[in-house]
């Protein structure tokens, strides 16, 4: 088992990361200054492949823990869900002295961080996420929340869980179109921070395809150092953090244009990111080179859904929406090298319609 | 004008106090480095009152302002609200770079306040109090939410203020039923903290029912130094903020049993510090002289309404929903004599019952 901790004022945290970690969760929370009244909160789909065991191993340690399934998938993650779960944690008696528990990926995790950020004003919780994006992104930073319309992530708190717990063999289960997205956000840290991971990724690309529970679990952990050094410098996102937004606005804009239906997360990320590096080209001197390397990897990792009908004018229209914005302008994370960003808010619409229309035709 | 200092690292802020201070306001910010896009929140009827000048007074200063109208009363104290506020900043632009202004009461300001917490997980938000218990409490420390069915607060945020402007001249306003109830939470200071000011109270309660403008602006400061001096050392209620409850756990276990009918929150907290008095007399050796002072002192600010037809039983269970609980145990603020208070989660229901028996049949 390997730990990663991340330091924050008064709210440090441990990010545990091993195989086989999942069997050892009740035993390691014991050992821990922890919540004994628990709320596991997982989707059916989670629950039925890991809940079961989970929920006796905790109740042989000694846990009083209490299940809550949400319904699944983005379009779940609402306040109604979140309403569900309020309504789960008056009638099982929590109170501030409980915890939540997240076991399952982005979507979960968000909705209980979001949930156990603004019951009863804050009570803690734990992650245990169980996909690729949630075990190097978003179970780490304390970002939660969930969108309103068609907004992502348009109501949220930051909110530091008191533990993140990442087992990489839960990957083993994952749909291979779910674990290729999550493939993005990983060769997204080499891009913004770490050119040497960036080669070994491209260098062990097969191993991971295959999963491989030692480079995924090396892996995992070069993510969340990142990860955790830049949201302990930076936990409010005003500046550092936003470089984790690399591909992002573009992103978030496609994904709002198809109302979030045929693409998944990490899908929008790689058209975003292939996007961000012709910008990159364009206004920040990224070399021919790098911006052609960037984007092959990308396209390596696999097959992306086609966007081509999805008009560049409404991607671009809903960039606008995005909540990075200041100021009334758009920000984006473009790259000056492999490894180095630069943010900017003065790029016209005209060439972010440019730079979407130039992946827009990939495949 | 008077400015009372709340420090909390990385976010103090100031508590503006003085009469005509309204009028000021939009010079009063534009003179500080804060948002330019604002978003004013009230109630249809203190827009009536002060919305149209202040709109105008902050456009005239450069500000650009958008109302939003939200209903008035705790029934509409709900995340239905909060969702209507939120579909308003999308749809009016805001981004990070706006604030909300919250101008009325404490409903008002606890619902703004959470929908400034909450959006983009976090935006700037000032709070102009228009009714007593506003100015002396709810505006100040950061608490914001809203209910959950009948859990009152049970949904909510730590989310300090940027700036707390208060005009003791539009309590002018207030209706009388209103202005008492929130004299209550005034005593309690007294009660908790300060037993020369309690004296000060009582031989000014003439003063203070005729509004006189320097007894209230003395009044109001008060006040905010204790609120701001308790929950600068503790914003997160872990021990000491608790303090702040006294009345309340019984206070709002009757407002939950009459579902917020017929009762006001400070004419409930009235019936839980009187039930506490007795409580200490008990428990902590509070002096009979004391017990009958403090409940004398609270019955000569005005008539309450009959709560004999409510059964102590349905109060008592409502308790033990309270939010303060700790453990499945019921915590409650006691006296150990006027100004000194003695925080015990060791009484058990037979004794709150008997407590609360003492003063129900008062009038």
């Amino acid at each position: 088992m390997k730990t990663v901790q991340v330091s924050l004022p008064g709210r440090s945290y441990d990010i545990l990361i091993g195989s086989g970690l999942l069997a050892d969760f009740p035993k390691l929370l014991r050992d821990r200054k922890t919540a004994r009244r628990l709320f596991l909160v997982s989707n059916p789909a989670v629950h039925e492949l890991y809940g079961g065991t989970l929920m006796r191993g905790l109740a042989d340690s000694g846990f009083r823990v209490s299940e809550i399934l949400i319904p699944d998938g983005e379009s779940h993650k609402t306040l109604r869900t979140v309403e569900q779960i309020y309504g789960q944690l008056v009638s099982g008696g929590a109170d501030r002295s409980s915890a939540l528990v997240a076991l399952g990926g982005g979507v979960t995790g968000d909705i209980a961080g979001f949930a156990a950020a603004t019951f009863m004003r804050g009570i803690p919780y734990i992650q245990i996420p169980t996909t690729v994006v949630a075990q190097v992104d978003s179970s780490v930073g304390g970002k939660t929340g969930v969108n309103h319309g068609l907004a992502k992530n348009m109501v949220g708190s930051f909110w530091q869980p008191s533990l993140v717990c990442i087992d990489p063999e839960t990957l083993l289960s994952l749909p291979q179109r779910e674990f290729q997205s999550g493939l993005y956000e990983v060769f997204k840290y080499g891009l913004i921070r770490d050119a040497g991971f960036f080669d070994w990724l491209n260098a062990s690309l097969e191993e991971i395809q295959a999963r491989n529970a030692p480079v995924m679990q090396r892996l995992i952990r070069r993510c969340c150092q990142i990860k955790a050094e830049v949201t302990a410098r930076d936990e409010r996102e005003s500046d550092l953090r936003r470089i984790l937004n690399l591909g992002h606005t573009f992103g978030h804009g496609l994904e709002s244009a198809v109302r979030f239906e045929g693409v998944t997360h990490g899908e929008a990320i790689a058209y975003g990111m292939m996007a961000a590096a012709h910008l990159s080209h364009w206004r920040t001197g990224l070399s021919r080179e790098s911006r052609d390397r960037a984007v092959q990897s990308i396209r390596e990792i696999g097959p992306l859904p086609a966007i081509d009908a999805v008009p560049t004018s409404r991607v671009v229209e809903a960039m606008k929406r995005d909540k990075k914005r200041r100021n009334q302008r758009t920000v984006v994370v473009l790259l000056a090298a492999i490894g180095i960003t630069e943010i900017r808010d003065d790029i016209p619409d005209r060439d972010l319609a440019r730079a979407w229309d130039q992946v827009k035709q990939l495949k």
